[in-house]
């Protein structure tokens, strides 16, 4: 095309401006008639779909893409399912738009009150994976926003295909295309214009590595919903019951090592690591967990490896934990405050008061109690869906689902008052 | 000092990410120790904030500060009795920290819900006046964060003696030093190290002009919340009470041309404009108000200067005044959406149906019905004080109190569940 990607990228910033008052204003019914008409398109191009991941899958193994990637590009007739299965429950969830709350009367005679509203157009970043189009599309519609998705340029044969349906879905419902553009070019300029039009986009969530997220919050010029590490604790305190501990710190690292919520360091209570570590250590070896510990874990077990100060600092991701024994509370809630990720921490105890301090003072957006960290999670939260977990602490913090995607608004009704 | 302005914003930085540890957990009851005590500390000191005071008068005599300048910097015994009033104010507010809400058990037999705390470490920039040290002090301290309070120079002794207070009621309470910190050099890389500490410092809040806001929100490398353009309106609508839409739009312009609230733009149906703008620009103009208008307003009333492009876009902030008539709702919510600063808009109608149109669909941080647009205040909101008022649509939008200094993190407890 001869419109250069900056021109490109205005014209859909522009567009999805004004596609955003619509969305705003748009019925419940007609937001949820989209995502239903969405789903029955999905349902009806199934071969389509298939037809276009098959092109991207080609050119990746072309360009040497690695299996992980690979096998996160793929779509499956399980994978549209998905798809379909979560338009079916975003379009179920509760509309956030519109809710007022807390309206009352103040003394010079006005009303106030709040009011949740759409944060207008969002952009969303994202790598690999063809379903967080419709992830992301049907949260952000059902949130009242226009979207602007960009998703990874191997996946853009996939990502066009679900786009198709998911303009289906808003012309059935009366609705402007441009409440969801996806991006057509590959070209990454792109990315660079869509983090620096404040003028038309209100927020950018990147969904994807630390590298790319880290780049896009430098150099936004919009506010960026980020989610960096998680390294996530599980504290085994004095009074917690020790089959319940291995069973919490056992799911905390073993669900999934992959995901963000999975424990990196296990912290054990002085007066219980003698009793519970050498059961605990016996059960994540024969997982094939790798175990690196602190001086006194290493005198309770034998064969542990040696923590370094860099292991503390570490997200793994992978079948290794860090192992410290501490003093107590306090010590334990400085470990998580100091060398955690503020993102997900437990603690296991039957302990009233020593539970309400670590769930008051460890500064994460998730604190759990006799829970493992792996339930940080839109859906296990009850969100319905997520668009990401935030790890910041202003506007959204932990899993984000609709009510992250609005903001709230003063709304002031009087009868002709005046101020005084 | 031989420290560098860099080491010393350092070492304060990180005593207040010390502080805030000590501050989150403070107990109501402590907080408010600490800001009656500051308030006992302030009458007593009534001497010696005036002689202070008098020292960076007479400096702002000699380098030529401007009257209003002057004025700003100001501290007389009326508005010590303000900042005494403040503090006592701040302290029966309730206290927003530890409240617990939406706790409801999942499916996997988990319980989430969210629980609100403080953001930690609040950076305050601001100007001139030193009534503002103690406003700021207070809202961070009863939200249970830390600050770092940089005034302007101008004012430098003024805020040490302010801070004295502040520190002896911090010291009656239990509560460490550096939960309140004023910056004691006037060197300005001390603006530049304390906006570029991430680590240290969770959020900015700059309180000035534009021009400060703008540098700063450019340059920080954490959130800032930000308060930029008040251009507001009130749309006087086709079903008005037209002497009520006289009352509030006479009010939203006159009550106070310099604050950001105040009406720029008057917009008015034209099924109305024949009746209404004679009268109300004879009170304008009685009044010493500059009338701009567009093509239809200068046919009604004469001798109304043309109002240009630019004026639609201008903060005026003095005595004078954009009118347009408008065709009727649609436009009227246009104009304010395109045109407007996204602060506060007001409709005078009596028509349910576009009211509540004009409350879902204007795009601003107040919107308001049958009122005037300068009650955008804290104070008349009733959170008691404010902070500022953002202009953001992220995290806190309008008037920010004790609420938008404090985010939410979720709280989950189980008793051993694991996920499945």
């Amino acid at each position: 095309m001869t419109e250069s990607v900056l021109d490109y990228m205005t014209r859909l910033g522009r567009a999805a401006r004004e596609a955003s008052r619509v969305t705003a204003r748009a019925t419940t019914a007609q937001k949820n008639n989209a995502l239903l008409a969405a789903a029955r398109a999905l349902d009806a191009a199934r071969a389509a779909l298939l037809a276009a991941n098959e092109q991207d899958l080609a050119n990746g193994r072309t360009n040497g893409l690695d299996a992980a990637l690979l096998d996160r590009l793929a779509l499956t007739p399980a994978r549209i399912d998905g798809m379909i299965e979560g338009l079916r429950q975003v379009a179920s969830l509760p509309d956030p738009v519109g809710a007022i709350r807390d309206m009352s009367y103040r003394p010079s005679g006005i009303q106030v009150g709040k009011m949740r509203v759409p944060l207008g157009v969002i952009g969303i970043i994202y790598e690999s994976r063809p379903n967080v189009t419709i992830d992301a599309a049907s949260l952000c519609l059902k949130s009242g926003n226009a979207t602007i998705l960009r998703g990874g340029s191997e996946a853009i044969h996939s990502n066009r295909a679900v786009a198709t349906c998911i303009q289906q879905g808003l012309a059935e419902a009366g609705l402007p295309p441009a409440c969801v553009q996806v991006v057509e070019t590959t070209d990454r300029a792109a990315v660079g214009a869509l983090i620096a039009m404040p003028e038309f986009v209100d927020v950018i969530v990147p969904r994807g590595g630390k590298g790319l997220i880290e780049r896009i919050s430098r150099d936004a010029r919009v506010p960026v919903i980020k989610h960096l590490d998680g390294i996530c604790h599980v504290y085994v305190a004095a009074h917690a019951e020790l089959d319940k501990a291995q069973r919490v710190a056992f799911n905390a690292k073993c669900h999934r090592y992959g995901i963000c919520g999975a424990m990196e360091t296990l912290l054990v209570d002085q007066c219980v690591a003698a009793e519970f570590l050498p059961k605990m250590a016996a059960q994540f070896r024969d997982k094939g967990v790798e175990l690196r510990g602190c001086a006194r874990t290493r005198a309770i077990v034998a064969d542990v490896l040696e923590a370094t100060e860099e292991d503390w600092h570490t997200e793994y991701l992978a079948a290794i934990l860090s192992i410290r024994v501490v003093d107590g509370l306090d010590q334990a809630i400085e470990h998580i405050n100091h060398y955690g990720s503020h993102h997900t921490d437990a603690i296991v105890t039957e302990h009233q008061g020593q539970a309400r301090r670590f769930l008051a003072e460890v500064d994460s957006s998730s604190v759990m109690l006799n829970a493992p960290t792996c339930f940080a999670d839109g859906f296990e939260y009850g969100l319905g869906a997520e668009i990401g977990i935030s790890t910041d602490k202003l506007h959204a913090r932990g899993p984000v689902g609709l009510e992250g995607l609005t903001c709230e608004k003063y709304v002031v009704i009087g009868d002709g008052h005046v101020r005084g």
